[in-house]
């Protein structure tokens, strides 16, 4: 008998509840259904689900027992809105601004991408359900399908920061150079679902009641196969990304992190402009 | 006068007659044309035919005398399905599957998508003559035409193996990291060849008897140029293969390699499941 | 105080001076416009205009008082023909031909597209006005938009010289490794406006009169945002360009050069067959 | 008030409970000493701990209340031996071994070399209190002393394995390619504490005594500056590291894993091999 | 006759009398010898010498008579100390010291790496005369000779910055991975010259009176050689370095600014620092 | 049974028997050990050899027989001085030496280095059996021993040539960037065997008549391992040489041959120069 034991892993009904504020989640036959929200409707951004997004992969991945995960928002928006009030709580304090840009943004920013990409060997089935910005940690899931009005937004630069935490480099690698920066510098109203299929950057488009079906049977299809042809089949899948994050991320964020520091780009500031400078499209996401 | 000679090449009236059985071969004017087969109609995939072709290139590549090539599969496919017999005898004794796996997979795959790319300084037309599967070495060719009643196959995944022998690697590159994951994971009836061509996957789509008139066109064309700026222009256009290869493909196939030595995945196996469970299309092309 | 002082830029009143012969810029809050051109009209190639680019773009970075850069030709070609005499006075002295691949080739080609993306911090949209080619500078802008008449040429290679300048380089990272090929070999005739649209080479098509108060437009748009936050939006969009030419241009380029030097490619020669054998299209931009 | 609270990160009351039967903790001021070992004595080698050791680091990473680690082993040997039984348990059974390789090799340790490098944002002191194996996650930390008796092994090819797990190419990394492959396949007595100094693959040699007194004096010396400079440092100290795995480390591991699978390499025979065959130096460390 | 003329480069007259606040120049037979100083004597580091630098190289670069370069400093330090008020000028007002970081770090410090390598054709020999810090574009140089007592200083970390502006990139370069961190993290007292040599970090070291000499007669050496063998052998020498500036550089030293705009790292108060602390070796080279 | 037959490889009897003007060759047990030689005697560099050695290391790669190679020239020289009336046949003649540079340089000394990496599957142990130059072919072995007089020479620059076949670009990867550097420009009297070992660009040092004893020993040690973890080991040693020579290689060789076009560099008059010029040392090897 082995000198000593396993340390177990932590299981589906521990994790769960210590997430359930931001995550509802059901398992069957392997295949884990994620679904973030805000107080159980659309979710808004704020640090606290920003956060909470990297610890929800880290324990997810942690699980043997996932072998496919099915990872949506809730109701009609990926993400309506932020959640003003987590912004202006640190943003407001000179003192907790200074160092919310490291603890708030670089390393839960940091985390959140690379958790989606190591520390885990199954697929990820991300399902778009609606309009939303931080597309990228569904956008650097292994498959992709959207609700046929979903908007991408890559907001940024026209909210007065730099455009360096993923959703911007997922854009160059799957638009092109040429094109992401247009869409980047012009794309306020963001790219339509439709226009996002032909371009490559999702995979399909329905309408938005049919997803979650579509993305089980996608599950079914994949968990088909056995598991170590699966598994070893992630990895393949997986190698452009890790290579691109690995390569260009970290300078990407420091130069968004950099001038957000000197420029004193905050979020709070930005959630305002949105109501009023950008027109009925953005507004009526705004608004709840 | 040198103290020493040149070891002569070796030339092609030797190299076509060692290659006959799975290749036709004829030159005009420093253009060959290869064609390969099985006993003279369409080619059947089978471990003596995956050793041929990377067996071809290297003598067609240390050929002074050969200035550009044509390369095609017979008849109404570029592979129409696979050689039973030929995975049977290897598969099905325990002592020589194990090592088949690194014998006739690992080393003759590994040869073949490095010998498109190495060793040769021609441009190579690939003019893909119908649906089929093994693609891989077509595509990476420089130019490449194909019929209008292709499909191009992706199928080791459903076919339970992990997709690492650079079929996948050329559509992360040519498709995009997204859209290939998707191509792999579901599309097992194949893209077809107008949709390969909006992609960028290949370069045009004739009628299948105007394919080959067509690729001695292109090759005429090409070879109106200097010949010395005709080698420094294939380096060039090669360039973003060979680094592709260089970086991507040991850590793709030897991840196919694992994970068919744990899971025994064998092609005998798969060749009957394409009869049963894939439909018309399919199993048109399964008869023969 | 510090013990010296700053070294000053070189203003743009005498920059400007310096380079009128083919420059003919004006600055408006912090926007240069420079358009190039050839005795006041369309401009033609000739090594003259190769060298003063790359100063151009050098005194034009050095400056901080640009802050964003739009850059366009004159009349209705981007380059229209060759100053035939330019190449001739070099190509037809063998003593100077030799040396001038080296000088006038890749010192000038080099520094061109070095300066592009090196020792600038601001954004710069290229305005292509029409046909021509060496439109390499332009597309290696951060936005590119072009006259809905205009053919993007890539006429190394049926000129007798392999595609290493860029212009091949640019191809193989918008349009793909394959498409680039194919239009490399194939496509003397150019890329038209609305395919470049449709495959990622360039942003927004317009007609030409429409084309410069579209670029102060995007200018101003991009204007609107705080300068480090702009500037720092430039290093994450331009770093996959200077990461391809880092990794490729100078192998490209060097086979170019090689070719050229034993091949004895010249470019008088090559205007010459432009006249003769490119049918309407070709010898209407070349007639001046 | 924000909507929604964070998830609390898990403290190290809590990790280091759930660790305890293969890791001693202790923090003070931010430094957390981590002292794996076996039954409270020398570390032997088994898949529990090659589990536990990636578990660990993901604890220790999420917790922000960490600024500095020690990482060392206990008594005598960073790692003395294997525990056989812990080996024997799964490779005994030809059905549990197969999917061991996965498991139990691929996984674990794909993890510890992961876990090492990603997910945490502060130094790590390495010291390596005597001869072993493994040391590949003590050289990977940002620094690294070792007892002046020190052997550093690279046994994997004299144990009939493929030297895929990040040990070798960590010696590709810092012995340079050449010496790398030498020592791999020839010093299976291990390379001295003062020839790996002198060739920086370590940073300090010392006594064994003297090694945690300077350990802690090393990492009082870094706490001395600002936590953002410091944790900035942290991130571009570890980037070669970063882009060495990801672009090396899968094709390596699934080379060793392939070899393992076909050949059935196992650990428990290649212990009996030690004791064995290998002389004075190697006996004395094996027997318990 | 061409249509068009060249542009004049700046000749040695203009560009010397430009920048003869900070170096004295002198050439002969293609070899031009530039010397740093600060009011004629050893220099001092401050903001404009450090623009001064990065303008040198562009004046240098773009005059095509010059064929072969060296660069030492004045007396018997490379960089003696700092010249304070040129730090306190900006960094006591909080208005311009917060924008100073792009405008007198980033931009001037991605600057001065770029343009020792990017933008010249001809070899530099650079000769550290003596102990200083910024040694990094001395050591980006092709050859670098150095004074028996010099000491090279990366001096970042403890002095309340992230090392990010390419002196420790070097040191990563040609260190070592390992090493370089423990430089970077503990040796204040610099790196000797006969360590550095030994370590591949230098390529001679002699008395500083015949380092001048021995600069030349390598210069000489050098020269022997045709123009484009030495042209081409230069881009080849370059190439590693080229490539690791576009790789990381822009990653180091952007997470080097984000640091000091959080943490407010200034110059001022590290001068002050260096004197009370670091003991005699440095305190003598502090006092003026 | 299968529809087709595999194609024969070619065996040792026939290819040892195509190269024997330039190879002695014997194979006990799977070793193949493999002498140059010209007249039996010292290899002498020409032309014919330069082409050889690519087509032995072909023929050699393609023989499933071989399971581990020892490559070693004849007699105190790894190669003793050139061929002269090798070069002078090709470069007196205007007509041929321009194409030369092309077909007899390019095509081959690319050839050399692709075929000591792809296309083999076992290890190669390198013997330099005393002084010489284009050690490269043998320093890209996967263990390389020495004699204890030989001198590394890297003479490309002095004799009138950019260094870019593949010797420089092993001294940059082994020896640092620095010091390749130095070693190419000023040591022109080789780099002494204990230097070399020092340096990690050799791996053992051994009188003469001991060589090839211990690399058959050598090779005896690295067979005892089973076959697939053995070709499995050989993989990852070789990554790292493959990445360098894929990223790097067609850059430094292009610019090596573009230089030598302009210059019109040649080698007949190089060995005139080595005799006049380079004193004692290396007159001694030149005359024969």
């Amino acid at each position: 008998m082995s000198l000593t034991s396993f340390v177990p892993h932590i299981p589906l009904e521990e994790y769960s509840e210590r997430l359930k504020e931001h995550f509802v989640m059901r398992r069957e036959n392997g295949i884990l259904e994620v679904r973030f929200h805000t107080l159980g409707k659309e979710a808004l951004w704020g640090f606290e689900l920003h956060r909470a997004l990297p610890q929800m992969f880290q324990y997810v991945g942690q699980d043997p027992e996932n072998e496919c995960m099915i990872l949506t928002g809730t109701g009609d928006h990926w993400i309506k809105t932020g959640d003003g009030a987590s912004f202006k709580a640190v943003e407001d304090d000179p003192e907790t601004r200074v160092n919310s840009i490291y603890d708030l943004w670089y390393v839960d920013g940091t985390r959140l991408v690379e958790n989606v990409l190591w520390g885990r060997n199954f697929p990820i089935i991300s399902v778009i359900n609606g309009p939303g910005f931080h597309t990228e940690f569904g956008l650097l899931c292994d498959l992709t399908i959207a609700a046929d009005d979903t908007l991408f937004w890559e907001r940024h630069y026209c909210g007065g920061m730099a455009p360096g935490d993923g959703q911007f480099l997922v854009y160059q690698q799957l638009l092109g150079t040429k094109r992401a920066a247009h869409a980047m510098y012009t794309r306020y109203q963001g790219i339509p679902a439709n226009e996002a299929l032909e371009w490559g950057l999702i995979n399909e488009v329905h309408p938005r009641e049919k997803l979650l079906p579509r993305a089980w049977e996608l599950a079914h299809l994949i968990l088909q196969q056995d598991r170590i042809v699966r598994r070893m089949t992630v990895e393949i899948v997986r190698r452009p990304w890790k290579r691109l994050m690995t390569d260009d991320f970290a300078m990407h964020f420091a130069h968004e992190c950099f001038a957000a520091a000197v420029h004193k780009s905050d979020h709070a500031e930005n959630y305002e402009r949105y109501k009023k400078d950008w027109g009925a499209g953005v507004e009526k996401s705004v608004d709840r």
